[in-house]
């Protein structure tokens, strides 16, 4: 049974580069993939490309935003040479030995950003760690069907590797929904506790420093669910208090 | 100075591949290369799958015999998924490594046949010995540019591990007594907002449970004193609301 290991790509632009991705993936044994909100529309000159791939390039699931992409999942990479304070930033290499493994207990999921531009800002944050490829300083920027193939590589590489899974059954991961709603507990408390004051400005970056180390520790469900009780309980006896007072 | 490792091309039918050999070559901090007879004639596609690698593409030797091509090398590798006596039969990382270090010694050659037919029996015996991807059965054949990209990629991975970059400087950790402090704080805010009732037994196992992915994600000081900060604050608000309820 193929690993469940996801290859998001926001705003795909060019068809060619589907093509090339597709053929790239079923290359490296990988199938799943999610488009979002695709604009290479006419998918002719991607057929030509993905020479034997056609049946994984039909196969691509559809999604609105990278959130539906990902919610079900327990691992969220992007890739971008970004450095975000709170986040890892691992090789590919690194990013196929740890997806390989935490495949074992829920999806995983590796974003590509469009040709143009890349994961944006929001799209950076929302991911749990980021990853590039170390490209020469002369040449930094990689064709997307390439970089689609490196990690695929990668992850061919790891799985092929990979010892039998270990007997001890891993706790069940907190997928990227539940991490969201802890996220927005988290908020919700810290401005109604008076401690989040400017949500626009300092605000933000602030609940994003306290949050980075709950995404990096990869929460467990039970953690998850004991973290959004004690919130859920701290914001309600705050209001109640705000109330009072 | 770049190591001198040669990237040698027989017969290359199709420019497109060309250019995305050269893109992929200098992404990876590669440039040295000869195209042994190319039946590519027309160029312009080259050119534009290249982007800012022309210089790459128009640097291409000449050759026209594959012996020619490789006389000056201390090694030879035909990249080809034929078995034959005597010769080893290397994944793409260990060329890679191999060839990092053998090209201390002088030019290295890594030899990709045409994309109709590969390598002819007669070239597989020239080379020293043999290399191919470990694609999946399902599709074994390989594009050749993306071939020049996974082989590119793995000798740019083992010459940035034989001369490794200076690390980055890692954030300032949190000590264990901040990490303390910060469980702490936790503990009064969560008793204070009457989430741990029963601190003898209940109580410390929630907290524990809490406070876990916090300790696992190894907290950066800058962390340690915003968590802290939060915690105090709701803390105190939760006094206040108490006082005046």
């Amino acid at each position: 049974m193929p690993l469940p290991i996801r290859l998001v790509l926001l705003r795909p632009r060019n068809a060619e580069n589907l093509g090339a991705a597709a053929r790239a993936m079923k290359n490296c044994g990988l199938s799943e993939w999610t488009w979002v909100r695709p604009e290479a529309e006419e998918l002719s000159p991607a057929r030509r490309l993905a020479v034997h791939a056609e049946d994984v390039l039909e196969a691509s699931g559809r999604a609105d935003t990278l959130d539906a992409a990902v919610a079900d999942c327990v691992w969220v990479v992007g890739t971008s040479s970004r450095k975000v304070e709170g986040k890892r930033r691992l090789s590919p290499r690194a990013v196929a030995e740890e997806m390989v493994q935490r495949a074992a207990q829920g999806p995983v999921a590796l974003v590509f950003g469009d040709e143009r531009s890349g994961l944006t800002n929001a799209e950076v944050e929302r991911c749990h760690d980021l990853s590039a490829v170390p490209t020469a300083p002369e040449q930094p920027s990689i064709n997307l069907a390439q970089a689609v193939l490196l990690y695929a590589y990668e992850i061919r590489m790891a799985t092929l590797a990979a010892s039998p899974p270990p007997a001890a059954p891993l706790p069940v991961a907190a997928t990227d929904t539940e991490l969201a709603l802890v996220e927005s507990a988290l908020e919700d408390a810290l401005v109604t506790g008076g401690f989040l004051v400017d949500e626009q400005s300092r605000g933000r970056t602030g609940l994003r420093d306290l949050f980075a180390p709950l995404r990096r520790s990869r929460l467990t469900r039970k953690e998850a669910k004991l973290w959004l009780a004690a919130l859920h309980t701290l914001a309600k006896r705050l209001r109640s208090g705000n109330r009072g007072g």
